[in-house]
């Protein structure tokens, strides 16, 4: 392990990682909690952004006028060194799109390109179908069954499983990121995927897609789960009488050039030390169907909300609460790998990270990433969490999207984990709207950071420098 | 009242309306009834309907299909008498369309253009919002206020209330039938409305709507309630601020010259009067967005079904058992009025008739309109569903929109009322779609109908002539 002098020098100075709570800091912590269950304007914050921006995707109009709310919004709640530093975004536009089954029963699907997908030309690709259960199964298909793929569309029909912790989601979007590379290897035309959600709605699932260099570029699109089930059917039935289902697919998918987005930071300047932070992440920018209101309008606004109750108190904590609304998480984190670039030499002062990216259900576990010898005193800030229905959790976790570039720092992360049951009917999707949002929901979020976010600020401990995550699942 | 000579006959020939089942009638019905709870093909069939012709409106190549499916279809299942009896149909084509709100706070919203709209001029229609709670409103709204209407696009914004008899809908469809009329009167450029349904889906409800001679006609669509709601907010927020909200619609809908599509007929011929009909409908028509599966794909496989299992028993009741699978229903009624005017000679031996026109929910009550003194029958045969969950309800029933041609002839009805909690989350939307039915909820259906029908046709009484139904609320 390599210790900055920096960090070196700040747990050598006091076995500071051993300190427990001050009793008048773990009660400031519980009564910031309290009193955000009992209502918080973390919704009327989300219901702004999303009625004064809508859609936001890297490098939008969206995302410009996002990055402007952001500003005006965390100056108009109080926050101090408000600033917009600004991340070069890739950006990448829908276009038009469509398809259609054309023969055996012609009848046209629902469809959405994935995040970074080739258009096709202009006319559409017209190619006979053929399915396959998961990417898996792609990547290790027989020389003779791949020969039969090529040219053809491939269908990937994974349906993700729902589950409350949204552990269905890494098994099947695989086929997500890697079909195209897999299919194009196999000299496919294009691929289609079942859409990486658990509902039954017209609305499909869009999401980041990868390429790889020195395999062809083939179009990438997402089916509804409705008409994946249809192609299913249709396959299903054409089979029997050995007829070929043959599908069209037009995708105005494009990359323009480069744009420019921001990172929005507002800081609660500590008392005492403000040069140690404790960052509160949410990502600004959203996907292009929906209005971003789950993913990712609600982690900003629990965040903002959090850090504006803590600077509400008679006096500040002694460290920086940092809130960071992310540029471009969606597509390649610029704004995490940015933040990381820009603040290198301050992560040894950045006491805890915590990003809300999950929705806005509510949070049932706590879960860290911090040196082993600070598990007590995490466990004890825990435990201030356990009266709104908050479990301790593992040491393993990731921290949240943006923040994976702190991770070689050792930045020490916490997540709250939340309830993710319905997570994964909305997310990347046109339905991502505010309706979805239950305001209580919110204000539980809101206590439950606000109070860890306080207390941390607050302790005279530290977590020590985080090892490095696990290796992902 | 006029009585018919024929049936004056039937009326008087024997006190016909008093019989009363047979023990053997009963027992053969309650045996239909609780086989079909053990599983029926109804599912099965549906899925073949919507996998095999898709989307089917009036006109169109999917309402093509269908009707060759329903000939296909019922020979297949061993119907007699198959045929498909010509109907001209209005071929109304939504075209390419999209909304968006231009200012203060610019973003792209969903909707769909109302059935029977006239489009925009090719450049869209963009024009301050002028927002009313609802149709009434307008229609009773002063010179003044209505002065401010001239020249804007009005936002009807009634939102629909869910219940299980589907009472919402009747006072939110108001504005969908009658707003361009009442929008066009004041001098409107367009009228959106809130979708009449019941969802926070990204999926907004069409459904016809009407125009008035002499009056300008303007495009109508309907947003989806999540669009809506973005609409209302942005509304509220720049009320407070004097901003006006603009928005910008484009809609390619236009009609095109009469098709042609056919009332799909099948039968299972009575052993001893065969002339005398138990008729059973749906409507094989569905609107553009979705497949259809649960408007009317449902009505039809149950009542296809439900007559399948009568034939397939070791004789055939008295009567015959006559299936009808409706064209347009969506669009005017051509079917159920076209059957009406072909058959008029035979209406009054049509001892009963019933549609199966909301969805896939489960029975839970037998309406009825027949001769008051033909309640007690009417009784006797509901109480054979009770069983299966379904109360005895009035004598008020419409009976179904294909059948209320045939009311001024006194054709008695059965209204077997479904479940509609949901119905409305999928209704003229795109998210009509096989998965939103449960095959045991569909045989619960074929249960009751095989179980009324079968008896109808066996019972040696009738239901005599059914008064005028009650004015519509």
């Amino acid at each position: 392990m390599r210790l900055s002098l920096c960090s070196a020098l700040l747990l050598l100075s006091v076995p500071a990682t051993a300190q427990s709570l001050a009793p008048e800091t773990a009660a400031t912590a519980a009564a910031l909690r309290d009193s955000a269950m009992q209502g918080t304007r973390a919704f009327e914050i989300v219901r702004s952004l999303t009625l004064e921006t809508g859609p936001r995707p890297a490098g939008s109009a969206g995302d410009r006028a996002a990055v402007e709310w952001g500003v005006r919004k965390l100056k108009e709640l109080g926050f101090q060194n408000v600033r917009a530093e600004k991340v070069t975004v890739p950006h990448w536009v829908r276009g038009a799109e469509s398809g259609e089954i054309v023969s055996p029963w012609p009848q046209p699907v629902i469809l959405a390109a994935l995040g970074g997908s080739v258009g096709t030309p202009e006319g559409g690709i017209e190619a006979e179908v053929v399915q396959v259960p998961d990417v898996a199964a792609l990547e290790g298909m027989d020389a003779v069954t791949a020969a039969r793929v090529k040219g053809k569309i491939v269908f990937i029909n994974r349906r993700m499983e729902r589950a409350k912790d949204g552990s269905g989601y890494g098994p099947a979007v695989a086929g997500r990121g890697r079909g195209a590379i897999a299919a194009g290897k196999l000299g496919a035309a294009a691929v289609l995927i079942r859409s990486v959600g658990t509902d039954n709605n017209r609305t499909p699932h869009t999401g980041a897609m990868r390429y790889e260099d020195g395999v062809p570029r083939i179009p990438a699109a997402a089916l509804s789960n409705p008409d994946a089930d249809t192609l299913e059917g249709q396959l299903g039935i054409a089979e029997k009488s050995g007829k070929p289902v043959v599908f069209r697919l037009k995708l105005g998918a494009h990359l323009l050039p480069d744009g420019e987005s921001a990172n929005v930071i507002g800081e609660i300047p500590g008392r005492e030390k403000p040069e140690e932070i404790v960052l509160l992440g949410g990502h600004l920018d959203s996907w292009d169907l929906g209005t971003g209101a789950i993913d990712d309008g609600a982690g900003c606004a629990i965040m903002i909300e959090a850090a504006r109750r803590i600077g509400e108190l008679p006096q500040h904590p002694r460290r920086t609460v940092r809130v960071i609304l992310f540029a471009n998480e969606e597509f390649g984190l610029s704004g995490g790998r940015a933040y990381a670039e820009k603040y290198a030499a301050d992560l040894p002062r950045h006491i805890l990270a915590g990003e809300s990216d999950f929705g806005s259900g509510r949070v049932w576990q706590a879960d860290s990433r911090v040196a082993p010898e600070a598990l007590p005193l995490f466990d004890e800030i825990a435990k201030l969490l356990a009266p709104i229905g908050v479990e301790r959790g593992d040491n393993e976790s990731g921290g949240g999207a943006d923040l994976s570039p702190l991770a070689p720092a050792g930045v020490p992360v916490v997540g709250l984990s939340q309830d993710g049951t319905w997570y994964f009917d909305w997310h990347h999707t046109a339905n991502d709207t505010l309706d979805k949002i239950d305001a209580r929901d919110l204000d539980q979020n809101v206590a439950a950071w606000a109070a860890l976010a306080y207390a941390v600020a607050e302790m005279p401990g530290n977590f020590g420098k985080a090892p490095e995550p696990a290796p992902r699942r």
